[in-house]
């Protein structure tokens, strides 16, 4: 059988540009794990992994200009937008080398002979491991920080682990010089380069995560790709952790008050939001629950004003185009939603923004209008029109699991009058980062920072964005009655790595 | 359709004692699981948890006598096994009570605006919140420890979750009796009673997993009955987190030196451990990898003297008992296996203890021998006579996931000599817990313990004992430009309840 071939393809015009490589074959993504796998003991070191984290920054800086030409050659996101996010990653990459050196991350807990105990407690020392080699799917729409030097990697690399990334098919070249980058700095550690490998094509992403060496996976992409791996993942002689981020619609909030207070602001803010990046953000608010009446008119006069003035944009491959315009489409041939922007095809290539609003009152029961709370790729929005808060909570009730959730709220709500608190916890239910007046994209690196959410948003309680992303791929061992000269010197009293730690039951930093 | 009866048993006459309950048909499980969800808010206060949990504690040692002596009539464990399991129980909840008062589990990480970040980083303030109602599946082997007040139901309290129990059918009075008790204890403390559920029958369990409002589910027993769990669980509509312990060989590894040192002693530990409790741990000791030659026979002579001696047992259920006679006979019956104490039947209801020899140089590739590298569940465990090193590490290489693996070193090896920290570093991807010079069973319950492993010991990366227990029934979230007003009072800047935190990167206690 002919190995099928991978190629870089314009999303400006649809048109290939080049053959960057074969789909992997079974026996290749073997090849690339045990590599991967063999190479392990290298990233023991945290001096080491620190230090290769930061080189592989530098070096991503170094190549900059490339790698942005390359990105925007196979994204058409265009370099501003791409030198901001590759900048994003490479603050990333050193955020999570300062993670390595400081080492809370490994939960140090020790304990000594305790015979008052019910049982009595012999001498125990636990801390965390890394997990083997962690499986990174890349997303289509984050080439830089999502991909194959993104989160996923920089944080499992953090926790010691080799990577194997599946390069997302929309920037197959790109993947390639980045995964070159990587694997330099790597060697400029002494660290083999294998320890970050990489393959091409659907069926090697399956072959990857049935593989029994790979030990953890990470995902962003959508619900049905990421379910389909989450399941195989799960279905596995031995399962294994399966971080995936799929799909969100991340719910706004708009209280009467507020819409009163600042109805436009309000509305020009929601167009940028849902416009950022035409729309491709698994962030992007994709429901907004605004009141009915004239504030709640006033704000869609505003983002009416502020989507038309929207040039039209490039999608990341004309299978997203083909997707978001047959969605709007249906979603806007439903009976009694109104598109006052419609969205639809700009050019050939390019689509346009636009928005539709509904009778909240659809959305309160299971219905043909339940699509209308699915996540629609690209730059639309719904605006669900309220008529009291009984039936905006009804809605929000009926919501899956979300990334974010936001609450625009008035100035006398935010300052503690009205229902403010109470709507914080309604939204605590529904997603993992609660926003009160902002919007939803623009995702900090930040140790409070959480990008997850109940599923669909995320698979599991994680998250793949923040200091924390780290402990996904970790697993606590405790050592019982290990003899000082034998235990790792994060596990010993003196603790001669100064690592933050509980010392018989009392946190020390 | 009839109901059908839940019977108590005993298991050291097999006749049944009494008619208990019916199981649970999916609509009563239903009205269980909305009760306890409903109940939720209940638990938000951390004091009134805190004080719900000692309660419970206080009201389990006031009916201790009672207790006991249901729990012996269906377990037939004995009244001092199992007041010493009541007192853990207890000892258990109130652990919790005192990490619901401290709040680290809450991990409260707090960062102010930073422009100067990459991107920027706004007002963001994470902690962790309850997933939601939590089924629980009880063990047969803990009628205390692992079942209805046991370290599922313990952590998932005190992380502010409603449960509901799935009883075992082996102890279904005693399960009525201990839910009971900490039902009271909540309405002492005006928590309603449903927020601890409890429901009987193998179809039961099988609902509740599948219940949309169950959010998480914990579990200790079979690998079968345990991975049938996972998958209904992964299969969901929306899959949730299944913490399921499923079964352990816990290998243990006599060095050279250590049985030339100390051979009488290390067979009759091995004796004394792999005979506890009529050898009904999950941490019994299965394989011990023993030196060939003059040493290693003194330490089987030693394990068949002290093994003899040892007196039949009754197993938990007759089903048990079945499966360990089978699981003896078809293992001695292998080519090479040697039965120098041959495990069996006691008398009618008893079984005897024993156990197996045979050359490791049969394990170190697959075949038929592999059925010795698979728990045999009661008073029976292999030792494996190896040639050298080498044939010792090969036969660790093959095993699967772990509770615990043990070594046992000279004094030599302890103090650093030879190969001690190698064979720790070989150990340590086995298992979740290592010990030197030790015996597996006994886990005590402290901060630093780690009940878990590589599948098969475990579904996932956590624990079931210890202190980070709780960290399994909580999921974060991040509060974006929240304003001061209603942030509650965990992630406000003046830290009114004294939690530890993570404040501008640093870590504060």
């Amino acid at each position: 059988m002919a190995a099928a071939p991978v190629w870089s393809v314009d999303p400006r015009t649809g048109k290939p540009r080049e053959q960057v490589a074969d789909e992997a074959t079974a026996h290749e993504v073997d090849t690339v794990v045990r590599a991967a796998h063999d190479a392990r003991g290298f990233l023991a070191d945290r001096t080491v992994r620190a230090a290769f984290l930061r080189t592989a920054a530098d070096r991503l800086e170094d190549a900059k200009d490339r790698l942005v030409e390359a990105a925007d050659a196979e994204s058409a996101l265009g370099p501003v937008r791409l030198n901001s996010e590759l900048a994003r990653t490479c603050y990333q990459l050193r955020a999570f080398a300062g993670i390595v050196e400081e080492g809370a991350f490994l939960d140090v807990v020790i304990d000594h002979p305790d015979a008052d105990a019910t049982p009595p407690v012999p001498d125990l020392r636990r801390y965390k491991v890394p997990l083997g080699v962690v499986a990174v799917y890349s997303a289509s729409n984050f080439p830089f920080a999502f991909s194959v030097a993104g989160g996923d990697t920089a944080s499992a690399l953090a926790a010691g682990n080799p990577v194997v990334v599946k390069a997302h098919p929309d920037h197959p070249a790109l993947s390639e010089l980045v995964a070159k980058v990587l694997r330099r700095a790597a060697a400029e550690h002494g660290v083999p380069a294998d320890v970050l490998g990489l393959v091409h094509g659907f069926e090697a992403g399956l072959e990857l995560i049935r593989h029994p060496l790979i030990a953890a996976a990470g995902f962003t992409g959508s619900v049905r790709g990421g379910r389909a791996l989450f399941d195989a993942a799960a279905a596995r002689p031995v399962p294994i952790p399966f971080h995936g981020e799929l799909g969100s619609l991340n719910p706004v909030l708009v209280t009467e008050a507020a819409a009163a207070e600042r109805a436009e602001a309000i509305g020009t803010g929601l167009a940028g939001s849902m416009t950022l990046g035409t729309g491709q953000f698994c962030v992007k608010p994709g429901l907004v629950l605004a009141p009915s009446g004239a504030s709640g008119d006033r704000l869609v006069k505003s983002l009416t004003d502020a989507v038309s003035d929207t040039e039209a944009g490039v999608l990341l491959d004309h299978r997203m185009r083909d997707n978001f315009l047959a969605g709007v489409t249906e979603r806007a041939g439903l009976p009694g939603v109104e598109s006052p922007v419609t969205p639809g095809a700009g050019g050939e290539h390019t689509v346009s923004a636009g928005f539709l609003t509904v009778p909240a009152a659809h959305l309160t029961a299971e219905g043909a209008y339940d699509l209308l709370l699915e996540e629609c790729f690209g730059p639309v929005t719904v605006v669900a029109r309220y008529e009291d808060d009984a039936e905006a909570r009804a809605v929000l009730a009926r919501l899956p699991g979300n990334l974010t959730a936001t609450v625009h709220l008035s100035a006398g709500e935010a300052a503690g009058e009205g229902r403010g608190a109470e709507i914080l916890a309604e939204l605590t239910p529904l997603a993992g980062r609660v926003l009160v007046n902002g919007w939803p994209t623009g995702v900090a690196v930040a140790p409070a920072q959480h990008h997850g959410g109940p599923y669909p948003a995320t698979t599991s309680t994680s998250t793949s964005v923040g200091g924390t992303a780290v402990e996904r791929w970790l697993r606590p061992v405790a050592y019982q009655g290990v003899p000082e000269a034998l235990l790792p010197p994060e596990l010993r009293d003196a603790n001669p790595l100064g690592l933050p730690r509980r010392f018989d039951g009392v946190l020390e930093r």
